[in-house]
């Protein structure tokens, strides 16, 4: 087996060299398509020797460099586009160089360190995911080149932003589709329970070695703020709350009351965290269990609510998932609808890849229909600016967040 | 001809009777699609002869009542839902009822009374768009029946928001498919020279009487303030301009400069009354020109800028226009990358019904290439919140605002 990092990663001239199909499609490529098919790439026995994460020089069919790139043979995306330039050398300062661009952009949109720092392939750092707490970072190495690399990017992240931990989070899909193990821990310093996030107004608790993914989630931000916003003297409910995203945004935003609700004792327990921490603890309420239960028993009690939020898991996180996530997103909107006061504000939200905006909003409208409303359409927000897309890629904003207001 | 206010808009008993034709689309009618289309509508010598605007009895192929509708056989939408019940009388408090069911959204989201009131099929009044400017509103009824009805429309107006003064702005493509005349007037109260308007901390200067459409466009009021977000200390290039919308949210956001370009000099000159009204005057310049030719004629002074906005009108506003819309769109993205220091950030828009974000977004990342430049997209904005739309009309979203990071 090559060793991936040395010498191919900092040495150019000893680098193998992966080459382009014919066929392949090298104008997207030179376009700024950042990904290899596997089907793309001549796989003679020398490239599949190559160990996962090997840095590599990609030439078209034509001997041609086009730049530098990550193989890993065990994955669908063969290769992916690290430099534009062959001769590129990825070591530490590389690595800095990426994270201080990014780090700039967040410094300008954030007055305080919270957010996600390295959005993957936009960021220029493929696979790569890094969200920031404060002075805890949680690195998601979801690309067997990060996997390799990853004493080096940590060394880089605690030069360029000074954070004193760093948690590597190896849990979910991404990892499995590049042959990498699941595994969380602590690379460096000290995490001493959960952090605390501040974000529009609220704080939040993040349990960065044991939650969800990276133990809090900042894509939803802007649309947080809009509930914020409509929330001002209304009674939230906020179902798949986690820690209390939306619910806890809506009690800085002037609520009177916010009721959670979620399948996690644990995450309800750090929303009361969070809660108690933003001096709103008598204003928030939570209840354990199945949502479509606890909507079902809210309904029966005759409580009805200003403001209502959903933000269930990805119902369709693939293609084969798709119509029977569809009809979820339906039922969910159903059985919401009906807890909303006249004139109130309904939010729902999907997080699926495979559900696009139009099929999303067209299930949630046909599920305020059977709850027997209708609506209008105020907002359609997606994740927020720390998570930057490519142009190439932009088919992929997964997030879809859609306010309803219904009828008087 | 039939009077179309009095009585068939106040006396439902008797109001003419309008029915679909069997094959009609009378399930999507009933699950809240607003329009009914000329080919879908029994026209028989009667219905023929209803004055444009007439208020009627909607019934479906088998008689049975389906709402109130209003009429106008010059249109391709031949009737308009007003009201899924079939006796409502259709009145000034109707109307009243409608606006105050409007304002409360608007109350909530904003905290001075500058927005847009109604926007036509989503606020329950069919063809009718209301912008407000504090104590000025402009109504534009795009439709037969507001025509008719614009008194009840103004009488109703003053009751639930307490204006001083109307303006009717008659000009537009909407008018001219209903068979209205252009035409703009002062309906009642005085209107003493451009309205002061405050979004995003700057103050905008509306010329409600001779400006472009309502004299000032909200729609644009989230992307403002992202582009104010991004613009601290920044010199930023606001082309297209027209009364400042992007620039002047910089300079409040805290840019260092920024200059206007616009084809319409008494447009920069409001700009320019909005800056010294904000005391932004000296680091506010204008530009009046081509935007094409001062682009260029910036790069060859070898100007660069930390944000360039390029907010153009719409270049394919209709199918037909869609090729070479697009085209122009790309034209705009290369000429503007041109100018964009590095790392530094690009907004482009497209308000053209007939280009889908992909299209637009497609095109814009072509120009940015054609200009030798890469970039990732941050943020993704639409028309905001005062600007709600129907689930059934959702494809209708007209405005598209794409903000770039172009490469360091």
């Amino acid at each position: 087996m090559t060793d991936p990092l040395t010498p191919s990663a900092t040495d150019p001239a000893t680098r193998p060299i992966v080459r382009l199909r014919p066929k392949a499609e090298a104008r997207a490529i030179r376009h700024g398509f950042p990904w290899i098919y596997a089907d793309e790439l001549v796989t003679d026995r020398r490239t599949q020797a190559l160990a996962p994460g090997t840095i590599a020089r990609l030439e078209d069919s034509e001997r041609r460099a086009m730049g530098t790139v990550t193989v890993n043979g065990k994955s669908k995306i063969i290769a992916r586009m690290l430099d534009r330039d062959p001769e590129a050398v990825i070591d530490r300062a590389w690595i800095a160089a990426r994270l201080t661009r990014a780090l700039a952009l967040r410094a300008r949109l954030y007055p305080e360190p919270f957010y996600r720092l390295i959005h993957a392939e936009a960021d220029g750092l493929p696979g790569v995911v890094i969200d920031r707490f404060g002075d805890v970072a949680v690195i998601q190495p979801n690309a067997a080149w990060a996997e390799a690399l990853l004493p080096e990017i940590a060394a880089a992240l605690v030069e360029v932003t000074g954070v004193s931990a760093i948690v590597k989070n190896g849990q979910g899909r991404s990892r499995a589709l590049e042959g990498l193990p699941e595994e969380t821990l602590l690379l460096q310093g000290m995490v001493d329970g959960p952090v605390p996030v501040r974000m529009n107004g609220a704080t939040y608790m993040a349990d960065v070695l044991g939650g969800q993914k990276t133990g809090l989630f900042f894509d939803q931000r802007p649309n947080h703020a809009f509930a914020a916003l409509l929330a001002k003297d209304a009674r939230v409910l906020d179902v798949f709350a986690h820690v209390g995203g939306f619910a806890l945004a809506a009690l800085a935003g002037g609520a009177r009351s916010a009721l959670a609700v979620d399948g996690s004792a644990p995450a309800l327990a750090l929303a009361e965290q969070g809660a108690a921490a933003g001096g709103m603890a008598e204003r928030f309420a939570t209840r354990q269990g199945d949502a479509f239960d606890v909507m079902e028993a809210l309904a029966a009690e005759g409580e009805v609510f200003d403001l209502v939020i959903c933000d269930p898991p990805a119902f369709a996180p693939a293609k084969p998932a798709l119509e029977a996530g569809l009809r979820a997103y339906e039922r969910v909107a159903m059985k919401a609808a009906a807890l909303v006061a006249p004139g109130g504000y309904l939010c729902l939200c999907s997080c699926s890849h495979a559900a696009d905006l139009a099929s999303f909003r067209n299930a949630s409208a046909r599920g305020i229909g059977r709850g027997g409303r209708r609506g209008q359409i105020l907002y359609t927000g997606s994740a927020g600016p720390d998570h930057p897309i490519l142009p190439q890629l932009a088919e992929s904003g997964y997030l879809k967040t859609v306010f309803f207001r219904l009828d008087g």
